[in-house]
């Protein structure tokens, strides 16, 4: 028996790593002067993930990053104008509407009754935002968002939360955040892959007998029953 | 009786506010060539208080503000390398060790084997960050760090755990975010102030019956011990 489902947010029930690359297009074109578009994007990248530790994720992080990158790029040259335009386009996305994902409200209607748990990561502020701004809160027992979806913070909601890891299934876009760790700590993992996914999060899937994969998010009813039927 | 204690985090366990001081003054020299430092530095509330509402609580937040502000007293000419220093600035925040306030470690000693709640609000990454430096994780059977420490977080809290506002009695330095929600739900506040305190957390002291303050957070054990007497 699955007790509990937990749910990803970003790029499982809505639209966000598509933001991000409209505005890392942006952000070249603004430095154009400087570099090509992927010689940009590459660094960036790296700024990012040197940052990561320091700053965990979310659009604050990646707006600071976009500025140290500036920095960088142009050896100190960039001027305040452009750095302002910068800022400009963090606070665009901070702003930005929530878009579901297609599926997404047909999987929460018939998900109804089951103990759905929202399980994300980054900003409080902004992630908080988009579950108030998606319209779905009411559909969640409880919404956890975690500084980093360790196989122990995992663990933290579950035994917060009473819940046993073997009747506990997560499904997500991220093989490396969503899948991996809850397979780790003896739960189920299901990866529902999105077109745009942040290279980061990227991780090879492994061989593992509690691991499925579905093409949108309203294959998820189906598939839990499946699951507990001993027929998935 | 108390069933549970929650303690505020900044400027309550630990020396915060403090750190902010510190690097405004650092900010007003690197921008000293355009306005005095008085000045700047409402200048700089101002932003931060517009973007309060957008970036939410804590460095990066006040990383960004530092930014802005130094394109709007400069009018766009601000360069890139004094951009790289307010960003030094932050960073060097970041990493800044964990200071622990007179008197905590002797008032969860005393408090051992009471239903202690870390509550705070802010970043999600440094606050953990700063209570895994702090050695001091294991004292609390919770940690809830929130967005904002409003009457309905606070009910969410306690409603997740169990507790009965009226059993439930909050300990931090600002009257604002620690002292009046707990108040207004129900429960006892205890405020326990602290010299440094940031100018947004300011609010006047209501006149209420389960409004109490101490010196020190040593005071707690004992207060707590007198609030359960009646006597208090």
């Amino acid at each position: 028996m699955i007790e509990a489902i937990g749910l990803d947010a970003d790029d499982t029930l809505w639209e966000n790593e598509s933001f991000f690359r409209l505005t890392e297009a942006e952000f070249c074109a603004l430095l154009a002067d400087h570099g090509a578009a992927e010689d940009i994007i590459t660094r960036l990248f790296d700024v990012e993930r040197a940052n990561l530790r320091r700053y965990g994720y979310g659009i604050k992080g990646f707006m600071l990053s976009m500025v140290e990158t500036a920095i960088e790029l142009t050896d100190g040259a960039v001027d305040g104008r452009t750095i302002g335009r910068i800022l400009d386009l963090g606070r665009e996305m901070l702003a930005h509407p929530v878009d579901l994902l297609p599926g997404v409200e047909a999987a929460l209607d018939a998900l109804e009754g089951r103990r759905l748990i929202l399980i994300t990561k980054g900003d409080l502020m902004d992630q908080e935002r988009k579950i108030a701004a998606s319209g779905l809160a009411e559909r969640f027992a409880a919404v956890e968002i975690l500084a980093e979806k360790s196989p122990e913070a995992y663990g933290r909601v579950l035994w917060a939360q009473g819940i046993a890891p073997e009747r506990f299934l997560m499904a997500g876009n991220s093989m490396k955040s969503d899948v991996i760790p809850v397979l780790e700590l003896g739960g189920w993992g299901v990866f529902v892959p999105h077109e745009v996914t942040w290279a980061a999060e990227h991780a090879d899937a492994p061989d593992h007998p509690r691991l499925r994969e579905i093409g949108r998010l309203d294959e998820l009813p189906g598939l839990v029953e499946r699951i507990e039927g001993g027929a998935a």
